[in-house]
């Protein structure tokens, strides 16, 4: 019996057979059908892949990290690259599917892969980014993943930063993603007089061989890292903060300015200790890698996010 | 049996026996002694206060809420307007009453309070903010008073609400507590045009008579309160929002303009529920009441901070 985690991002979707010590056995990758689609495409391509992986491996539980606003009970309020507006996206896939499964937002479930099989085992307290696109977040609290009263706690990309800053797609300004993800860095690059159309591993390797213009990219965008983080870490007080997502590879680049402004920025940083702001481990399979975890969890009864189907 | 609470104030130091029911059943009053005394001097003052009880009553334990940093193991790290630094207060009191003694902040104690005995009791989710002089704050999440890794979870005050904005005794600009607290309040009182020497309950008075400077002032000081919630809202997905301490006797004049903000500066308010903001309901003697309520079940054997004396 395994279990099989799924991450429904806005460009592809990825299904994997986990095993108990968050090793990927085996993987499937489909195409996410557009937003304009119906609801039930994106669920038929999940359901596809699952009863792929079914056709090699006695498959238990299903668990999913959808990128968006999750709520309770596994229905997807709302997930701004997906068709799905209120979709009770665990109760759809189990009865089509006829297995027990789980939903969570993406980045909490990236955060329970890392805090059962990465850079956060055996930490209590610890706040997970994942920087791509925009920021995710998630909680942990206790040795827990908090969701928060509607399954939305750690919704850290829109946090304001500059009060009247750049304009945000969400309606505000000043938010926290539009300084301090891929997208700004990919920003940042061209206002350093770096090219302006550039993707954000480029500028990695731009970087990594002494390019000004991408150095100081990384220092503008870590820098504003650093910054909401200290917000954060007054708040919650982690004993330790993991950044995954694509922008992670970037490594001591891009965490080198954010734990200096960390420091600069945290209010009494003289007399407590700053949480060691580190690299994920479980890479760009974290959110499956979760999902299946979440579901292996689910299974043994802990959450009560189960849906059982009819 | 009965356990004592006590609030330790830059002014004043509260020992109460408190019920099961969070009810004060015997007060007695003191003067803080001043930051420039030796630490064992307001220990002295505590003792003699506890002592004056006992003669009355059978104490099982004592719980203190220090206005300051509190580590784990009852260890004051600092306190602005006490003489305590790293000071190990629980041991201290503990070996000098021969009781059994537990120390947190005071915005802990008091959301305990008003956890156990008060606006949020039966909530799992709860943002409990203590606004004075400054911002005291908690983390409810699970129905436990989150301390975070070294007791600085809920430290709010200083979060930065304006980049380069006004400066704070602290170091930094644009801390929270210099727009949304008592200390703000007589601030914009002057700013807009009442008496520049006023205290905040004048200013509540006034603004129920309905005069303009002073309804203007709680419409700045209550619409700051907002901005900076919904970034803590947006982090931590609340049920609710407990607000007390002095300036919260104030009501819907500040209540009011800090939903209309929270509101208004929530990312996706338009796709979740907003946590209600209310009044907090212990009163002045929150931290009395989540003092001795922490000792009462710190005794029970549930958090781990009791401290026996040899």
């Amino acid at each position: 019996m395994v279990f099989v985690g799924v991450d429904v991002g806005g460009s592809k979707i990825l299904v994997g057979v986990v095993d108990a010590e968050g090793r990927v056995q085996d993987l499937v990758r489909r195409i996410t059908p557009g937003r304009a689609t119906a609801a039930s495409m994106v669920e038929a391509e999940i359901v596809a892949a699952v009863d792929e992986l079914r056709d090699r491996h006695d498959v238990a539980g299903v668990g999913v990290g959808a990128a968006g606003f999750v709520g309770l009970g596994g229905i997807v309020r709302f997930a701004p690259h997906l068709p799905w507006r209120d979709e009770p996206l665990a109760e759809k896939l189990g009865v089509r599917l006829g297995l027990p499964v789980v939903v969570d937002n993406d980045a909490n479930v990236a955060a329970l892969a890392e805090l059962r099989h990465g850079a956060a085992r055996g930490v209590e307290e610890v706040l997970v980014l994942t920087l791509g696109t925009g920021i995710g977040g998630a909680v942990v609290m206790g040795g827990v993943v908090r969701r928060g009263t509607q399954g939305l706690a750690g919704e850290f990309g829109h946090l304001q930063v500059v009060p009247g800053g750049r304009p945000c797609p969400c309606g505000h300004r000043g938010c926290w993603e539009q300084y301090a993800s891929g997208t700004a860095l990919v920003r940042a690059a061209g206002a350093a007089d770096g090219p302006t159309r550039v993707a954000g591993p480029d500028i990695t390797r731009a970087a990594r061989q002494g390019e000004r213009w991408a150095l100081d990219a990384f220092a503008d965008v870590g820098g504003w890292l650093g910054v909401g983080l200290a917000g954060l870490v007054a708040s919650m007080d982690p004993a330790l903060v993991v950044v995954g997502g694509g922008l992670s590879d970037a490594g001591d680049l891009l965490l080198g300015p954010a734990r200096s402004t960390l420091g600069a920025n945290l209010p009494g940083a003289e007399r407590r200790m700053l949480p060691p702001v580190v690299v994920a481990a479980c890479g760009p399979a974290a959110t499956v890698i979760g999902a299946a975890t979440m579901a292996r969890e689910t299974d043994g009864g802990s959450p009560p996010r189960i849906v059982s189907p009819a």
